[in-house]
């Protein structure tokens, strides 16, 4: 490592004074993410341009330091936090939608672009970008394709890596590369694009990106659902995903996340609920009118206590409300959450309901679970106190034993938040050892000094 | 090179006699491709297993000889022709429909499946499977893969790349791999599904493919929409593709294209057509009416001289059946076709037509074009004689047009078909050196002693 002082003021060169710093109190700022991981970084940068990141790289490639890219740091696995220092490259002041075409549906963004806005800006013309993950209000698109983000709208849209046509990124040499295409289609070469999409920013740094838009949906429905029994709701669930409606939504929320909750929801709530479904449908108006009557009954016909559609949009917000306060709120059960977003095929989701309440059980630790139903993407919570040694080595277990479990049922152990530094001692039980020497091998040909990111996905 | 006795009886014993042959006239008969172009192979076995395939890779990384993968041969840019000899692996036997869940919507299935097959089978359980290239009765899903194939459908429903959950496949060392996921989700390292997709052939050979099935649509309408001018017909495209109903095709065929397969046709032509688009609407029953209605109406303000929406699957299916001849009717023109499947931004497709006149007027040479306007990708068909030297250097010199003006209107050279042998030498125009470099690099990593598939889309 070498931030001696020339290196410093050729950074302070490239990106301006005001946007690179070395002060103890900012580090700590940029040390973290929502994993509650911290290690300091020795500097931070803030580039401006495409050709600064370009510049740091280069320099950085000669002088053998470390670059981690960093969104807004929402990130729940790591993989934006310095574990070795080095440098933080924070890409907020690249922040510009830099078109939005109507007539080709496709958007070109920065990396530092809040996805909340993005969304914002296309509605405004009548388009849609699916992909919606909880912290959309904060975390950045950059950060998105980093992890191949997904959220509650992947049930019927997809993740953000069907979203992405085409990439600009800066290899760790400074070499700048344009990847895919700003066309509906195109297999020219390799797919390196979805291969960027997902790396966790240790292939390269994104600076700009290409996407693919939808039109609007022209009307939604928002259905609340309660059972008096999990199995029930995880039944409900894959009922409704054999039927030819597939709803834009299918989130569930346990008992213990109802209760975390509930402040945020007027609806009355049934005294024996145990389980709650917020299903969402779009599309046309008449049609998902009919739709939502549909499911309303497919639901009781699953033994649901109640199922409420909601009237306007004010209560289809309060519902959205109550499930994006959730992640937060679980600090009031304990200060120590490990949140694992495993997925199991969809008809495996009254198994794993089973499992976690065995969990629990066995290890004494409260699991609250939430997520995304509908594609089997469940967030499971394990609430522990990290000062108390014996609590700490519990959940370690219960993690071990979700996972087994998890892959057992023919799941993976991340749905949408990657591996980065909390989830690497157990990709080799998902992936074999060859697929992981491939995955190395392509690591070392886009950084063959392993200066981006490095500590990340494998264990070295 | 070295098939000696013993390396071809090692064959015989891993795959049995009568799977291996070297016999002159049936290597012609795997010599060539949909191109044309044709090279014998020294070899050819046609495999039972995946342990089968691993064996004889393990085979050919010791004994150093090469290995072409072959599906139907149905391709277009030469991808499983083995332009330097060596052995060709036929996936005709691994043609097994592995599983389809209803449950969890996805299929297992071996490379050597016919696509139509595929389609047959899942239709009968009410699933759906999208992507439906031209060639769907003869080709295999493992070709289909290897190319990332399209087809009309991909306007609404994408292309192979986004119905591939994960793969099983065999790199040349003959190691075994799983990559993906069995899940709607998943993002545990980097993603070798994707990269393999669309690698013709390159960097592994694909042995079980697991596929994501959506619900069947209730309902299909069809539209053939009459025009006297390509520019209004390509004006109209762009006009459907801002509305909020994305059909799920939006095919043109030309004057010349309609000229050839109007035979077909048991409707009456206007006099003065000199354009005709082939729409399809899916999903709900009224929906879809009401939607054929408008797209009807849209399409009259644009000028259309007749809009016909077919009333029956029998009149819908004439459509087709006019559509998939086309290909093959091509030969009717000229001995010889160069067919490119470039792609431009929909709102670019005027401007493509108007290149392509004026490429006709320069070279004297009849340009047929047709193919999947909705999302950009034409098919341009450069019309031949190849015994004719002149022609043959007129054709060559269109083609760099046509790629020239394709990438200037911010487009790609291939949609759908790859660059195999016969775009290699353009696909430095699109790509820089670096991705190309990048590209080459991981070419190393999954098969370092370029056995596999040699002589492909890298000048070498």
């Amino acid at each position: 490592m070498s931030f001696s002082g020339s290196v410093y003021k050729t950074l302070q060169k490239i990106s301006g004074k005001s946007n690179v710093t070395r002060k103890k109190e900012e580090l700590l700022c940029y040390s973290y993410d929502a994993t509650g991981n911290s290690f300091l970084p020795e500097v931070i940068i803030f580039p401006g341009s495409e050709n600064e990141v370009s510049q740091i790289l280069n320099l950085a490639s000669k002088q053998n330091f470390i670059v981690v890219p960093r969104g807004a740091g929402s990130g729940m696995t790591g993989g934006a936090v310095p574990v070795n220092g080095g440098l933080v490259m924070v890409t907020s002041r690249m922040n510009k939608i830099l078109e939005i075409n109507e007539n080709n549906f496709i958007a070109k963004v920065q990396p530092g672009v809040i996805v909340a806005d993005l969304h914002k800006k296309v509605e405004e013309k009548n388009l849609f970008y699916p992909p919606d993950p909880a912290s959309s209000s904060i975390c950045t698109i950059g950060g998105n394709i980093a992890e191949c983000a997904g959220g509650p709208r992947a049930v019927k849209y997809g993740v953000t890596r069907d979203y992405v046509l085409g990439l600009k990124a800066v290899l760790p040499s400074g070499k700048i590369i344009q990847t895919g295409v700003k066309t509906a289609k195109g297999v020219a070469g390799y797919d390196l694009t979805r291969l960027i999409v997902g790396s966790e920013g240790t292939l390269a740094i994104v600076t700009e990106i290409t996407l693919k838009l939808l039109a609007k949906p022209a009307a939604i429905k928002t259905l609340a659902v309660f059972f008096d029994s999990m199995q029930k709701a995880a039944r409900t669930v894959s009922g409704i995903m054999r039927e030819t409606v597939i709803p834009r939504c299918v989130e569930y929320l346990d008992k213990a996340s109802i209760d975390l909750v509930k402040d945020y929801i007027s609806f009355d709530l049934p005294d024996n609920i145990k389980a709650l479904l917020i299903i969402e449908l779009d599309g046309y108006k008449t049609q998902v009118e009919k739709d939502a009557l549909d499911i309303q009954k497919l639901c009781f016909s699953y033994n649901a206590l109640e199922v409420l559609i909601a009237e306007d949009k004010t209560q289809s917000q309060e519902l959205w409300n109550a499930r994006k306060a959730l992640s937060p709120a679980l600090y009031k059960i304990a200060n120590n959450k490990i949140n694992e977003d495993i997925v199991v095929p969809v008809d495996k989701i009254p198994d794993m309901v089973q499992i976690t309440k065995e969990i629990q059980k066995t290890y004494g630790l409260k699991v609250v679970s939430f997520g995304h139903a509908g594609d089997g993407n469940i967030h499971c919570n394990i609430m522990y106190n990290k000062a108390d040694e014996s609590e700490v080595k519990k959940a370690n277990k219960a993690v071990d034993k979700l996972f087994q479990a998890t892959l057992d049922l023919g799941g993976t152990i991340t749905g949408e938040h990657g591996v980065g530094i909390t989830k690497m001692k157990y990709l080799p039980k998902e992936i074999g050892a060859t697929q992981i020497e491939l995955m190395r091998g392509i690591k070392k040909v886009f950084d063959p000094l392993n200066i981006l990111n490095p500590g990340k996905i494998f264990i070295s």
